[in-house]
């Protein structure tokens, strides 16, 4: 048994933990745009990188680190500098030496940081400003207590920041999980970038680290991601540095998760320009497998993603779009319902005018729950995404967004 | 030898067939919404259809006489019945014995046709109005050639209708194809349906109808469109009468590829809403299957879509898209053309202020091509899209379109 209480803080709630946001000329004049997150404990990261294979600079430096530093996967590291702007991708060598160099001068101006490493999110191809980021340097301050700040300075497309924190209170003891990330809209197939930050004072040891985040990460951002389709720097991170000094593991997955899927949801809900937030729930598939790929053709079409933002409850593309999954299938045992409201039933159209006029008031909502139950078995799978609109187009045809 | 002139026609040119467009009051008033093909003499019908697993039920009515009464996948049949604003879709047992009973009307009307079939386009999941297509089996005269009034009545989001034929001489004899299609935009991922309708007097052996056909498919439509994503309805029919008593396989081979690459390519260009035709040629892969997967993950890409709407050579945004198809690629060995102009060589940038403005004016062009060399083997595809800006969105938001 164990209780979970949101609290403030986001990645600073943890004991030992720090955080800002600065502003090194960037993004446009006075906005954040560069973040650290700091354990003044010696502390362990666990990571899970993108699949793509053009991953950016600061990913190959972290990688070669876990390689060369790393056991088991797990770096000891306290400390990671982020910013927003430019990716650091496609950049070749002389990225990766732009990545080097700023760890150098990070760590030659705070003594005895432990495997400093970037995270980087922006425009692709372009040569990291090493001298905008370098300069502001002397003007962290370790000691700085501001996690609303760092969430913001790494926003990119983000409509809003995105951080949360829980305590965990659990056989009278209490540890601490804090988090921030950015990103936008259904990762895939727009790609966004997903860059995700969780920090804990949970005792946790380091050969549970991996398990837990790859397999939080796993029911989590990869609802509304798919594996092999990642941007050149999606990363989420684990830094643990156990200074509550308790562990209990069922509790920590909880709370992993929990974070993990709260802020995966607040990515969904905030696509580019979007305004509702859909669950495509694939239910009676014969395994697993099948209902994940149908949820992800759903949650990826552009048909059904136009329809939703015309509040058009339109059954007819959601059933065409399964009937393309490659998914085994049959129309006289699928039914589709939008929330409440059945509107094809094993074969059999309900959709009257007052069916659809119950339809399309749900299609009114902010959350809607568009569900798909093949009657074939017992797989199933949720995704998450949203509606494409006006301002999706208006967001990514600006040039160089 | 020979010789290929454009003709006028559409699919009346070749000997002895005919078609027209009718008005059933499917559409809106006056709009023609019923179209035929018909060959006065005996004619042989070869067919590919969708693999989507709910194929509309003209497609499991014409597959069951395909098998029953057809012989190594040619049936012999004379007349196609089209009907647009409706898929017969996910209509059930219902919907079939709406396509039976229309059928045997039409037999009823006109003696002596060889086993005529439907194909169908529109709403899914709602029942065909037999009444409204049967009440003009009377007006339609099996002799009217008006291809250009059937090639606009199987119109539905089209801009344009699209009709082609040709006259091929060789050894001083000469064959006739014609074609007229329907379908906007990347059918994939917009699954819009794609009808196409080829007539040839070509003397042409049934059993080299059903490998010409698919392998002409193959390298044309199925570069707009990937075979597992198809919609309930598409269908490309050949419908050959032999009429001109001349056939030559290797000019007959060429005439059809050049009719259906044509007709895809202005799908490709009748994007819905859409401004541009993009070629994405992808060289240098490993394979050809890996340049495949690459060329139709571009054409797909959301991203890279909108920034051709804003007219952005966002380099960056293909690169990513690359690297994220999970095919062996490497950034020293990558190159991307805009047209003429490259913008990154074998891991260089070569994206200057100068480099990026001749770029940005090649994104001003309607025909603009892509190319990403991997630089890794002879592997090669090159696939079409679209730009996806408001329009898209407007048409496909629209309440049921």
């Amino acid at each position: 048994m164990f209780s979970v209480f949101s609290i403030d803080g986001g990645v600073c709630a943890p004991k030992g933990f720090y955080a800002d946001g600065l502003y090194a000329g960037l993004k446009a004049p006075g906005k954040l745009d560069v973040a650290f997150v700091y354990s003044e404990f010696n502390a362990s990261l666990a990571s899970v990188f993108t699949s793509n294979h053009f991953c950016a600079a600061p990913i190959v430096h972290a990688k070669s680190l876990f390689q060369t530093k790393g056991k088991n996967g797990v770096l000891p590291c306290n400390f990671i500098l982020v910013n927003a702007k430019n990716a650091n991708a496609l950049t070749g060598e002389e990225g990766l030496q732009n990545v080097n160099c700023l760890m150098q001068k990070i760590n030659q101006q705070f003594q005895n940081l432990q495997n400093p490493i970037m995270a980087s999110t922006g425009v692709i191809g372009v040569q990291l400003p090493t001298d905008k980021i370098s300069s502001i340097f002397n003007k962290i301050n370790l000691h700085k207590r501001d996690g609303a700040a760092a969430a913001q300075a790494i926003m990119t497309t983000d409509a809003y920041s995105k951080e949360i924190a829980f305590e965990i209170e659990c056989e009278g003891k209490k540890f601490r999980i804090g988090a921030m990330c950015k990103g936008a809209g259904m990762i895939c197939p727009s790609m966004a970038t997903l860059l995700c930050f969780v920090t804990t004072d949970a005792a946790l040891p380091t050969e549970d680290m991996n398990e837990l985040l790859s397999e939080s990460v796993e029911e989590t951002f990869n609802t509304i991601s798919v594996d092999g389709d990642m941007s050149t720097n999606d990363s989420v991170f684990l830094m643990s540095n156990g200074a509550s000094g308790f562990y209990h593991k069922e509790a920590f997955r909880f709370a992993l998760r929990e974070v993990l899927h709260k802020l995966a949801i607040d990515i969904a809900r905030d696509g580019e320009g979007a305004n509702k937030l859909v669950a495509f729930e694939v239910v009676g598939a014969k395994t697993n497998e099948d209902a994940k790929k149908i949820a992800r053709n759903l949650s990826n079409s552009l048909l059904v993603k136009t329809a939703i933002f015309g509040e058009d409850p339109n059954w007819g593309r959601i059933a065409s779009t399964i009937g393309a999954s490659g998914v085994e299938c049959s129309e006289y045992s699928l039914s589709i319902f939008f929330d409440e409201v059945c509107v094809y039933e094993r074969g059999k159209i309900l959709f009257t005018d007052e069916c659809e006029k119950k339809a399309a008031e749900v299609m009114q909502r902010e959350h809607i729950k568009i569900i798909c139950n093949l009657g074939l078995g017992e797989g199933r799978f949720k995704a998450y995404g949203c509606d494409l609109g006006y301002n999706y187009v208006k967001i990514n045809a600006d040039y160089r967004s």
